[in-house]
């Protein structure tokens, strides 16, 4: 199914747009599930999701997680993928990028070896470091635009002729759109790049933002400017709060509290 | 070993700037290895190796062609990486990159889990992105600066105070190059461009330089304008044309002939 249409329904369905950000990280695992599982990294997602499922628009995998434990870790993310209901939109979060013929490699991996509906892509190699990833119509790709990290702004905010390079790029994303494919990424820890990223990119562009929760980005202030005129078109990211809201046996209950709090703070501003 | 010492010593005993990249693309590996071997990829990987290990200073794994594969790509990567001897320099070219919690994972997973010499990485995120790569202070961290494919120039050349950004990247290299770990990759398509930021970077810090061969960059340009005035740090990367040299039985021997054709027009101009 086309990801465009799959995330309005599944934002309607569910009432939410909230990403849970499955960066299972190995260390950060409740203990008795490394004691008791053969696969914790893949358990451990499961009763996530079992347990947060009729709460979310979208789960995203930061592929870092799952590479940092080699084989096993590639097997956890595949049996993830598989797990998740097909009504919901899943990111593959790898920020891949290289030269057209390169990239081309990776779109593949990402869309047609695992399957993902909507991934990350870096976009200082340029167009044909994007193109092969944007030739996949039914699939979304989220260009990194102004991340939410504190160094971000070395190269994201230096101005070309009184631009700063983050808006350029958004303005690359609008112009790349032709399939209606392309998001962009924006954190949420910078809140008026958000405003101007959304006024770039107008109403049916969505953006991907991560950093609310640990990250300390403000809830209502992403909502009101990560979204559009509709309140929607915003899929709001938050990964450790939610996953890793216990240690206990009772971390899927948690987690699932945690993402409602956060689901219906999203829903309060919408 | 520190990757500097062990660039050196084998630049110097292959007499080699040579860097063969292994973007062994499953598609374009001979049909009879396909037939015939359980794991084509690294079989083929071994021949090639096998064939040209006395003629470089270093391999670069292209970790797209092997993602793609799935499980059985990421077994094959890491059964090449422990195939290739232990005196030449392993450049797993990923261009990864994250914000800083993330991107210590990616910066694990290459160089504890994989065992990298060295990699790629993107700095689109700026320095919190790259320091848990270059905290590894025995391992290198190729930065891209400015990349070989056509449409690099889409934000690489963007001039922010009359300075083109990759030259802003490279300056920002030589600033980060404090635990002596950096290097640029600069594509030869770009020979002035590579000129200026050899100039920028001055004599220590290693270019990785990708575009000769296939995409046609021009060895003896690369070789004034890429290396120090040692003409040494600099690793010259040919992919397609070394390693798909040949489809027949003998394509490691062609492979080998190709490879010491390469290597010896870089030493011409040396």
């Amino acid at each position: 199914m086309n990801w465009r249409q799959k995330l309005l329904d599944i934002t309607c369905q569910n009432n939410s747009l909230l990403c849970v950000g499955l960066d299972t990280d190995v260390a950060k695992i409740p203990k008795f599930l490394l004691e008791t599982s053969k696969n914790p990294l893949f358990d451990f997602n499961k009763m996530i999701i079992d347990a947060t499922k009729d709460l979310v628009c979208a789960y995203k995998l930061n592929m870092a997680f799952y590479e940092v434990v080699g084989k096993k870790g590639i097997e956890a993310l595949e049996k993830t993928i598989h797990h998740i209901p097909n009504n919901i939109v899943i990111i593959l979060d790898g920020k891949r990028n290289d030269i057209g013929n390169t990239a081309q490699k990776y779109a593949q991996s990402l869309f047609d070896t695992l399957n993902a509906d909507a991934v990350t892509v870096n976009p200082y190699l340029g167009k044909d470091g994007v193109t092969p990833f944007l030739d996949y119509k039914d699939k979304c790709s989220f260009i990194l635009c102004r991340t939410s990290n504190p160094s971000a702004g070395d190269f994201q905010n230096l101005a070309v002729s009184s631009t700063p390079l983050y808006q350029i790029v958004a303005k690359k994303i609008r112009e790349w759109n032709t399939n209606n494919n392309c998001g962009a990424v924006v954190g949420a820890t910078y809140p008026e790049e958000l405003k101007t990223v959304r006024t770039i990119l107008g109403e049916h562009i969505p953006i991907l933002i991560p950093g609310v929760g640990k990250q300390g980005g403000d809830v209502e202030t992403t909502v009101k400017n990560g979204t559009n005129s509709q309140r929607e078109m915003a899929l709001i990211n938050s990964s450790r709060e939610i996953i890793f809201a216990s240690e206990q046996q009772d971390f899927a209950e948690q987690s699932r509290k945690k993402a409602e709090s956060v689901r219906n703070e999203i829903n309060k501003y919408r």
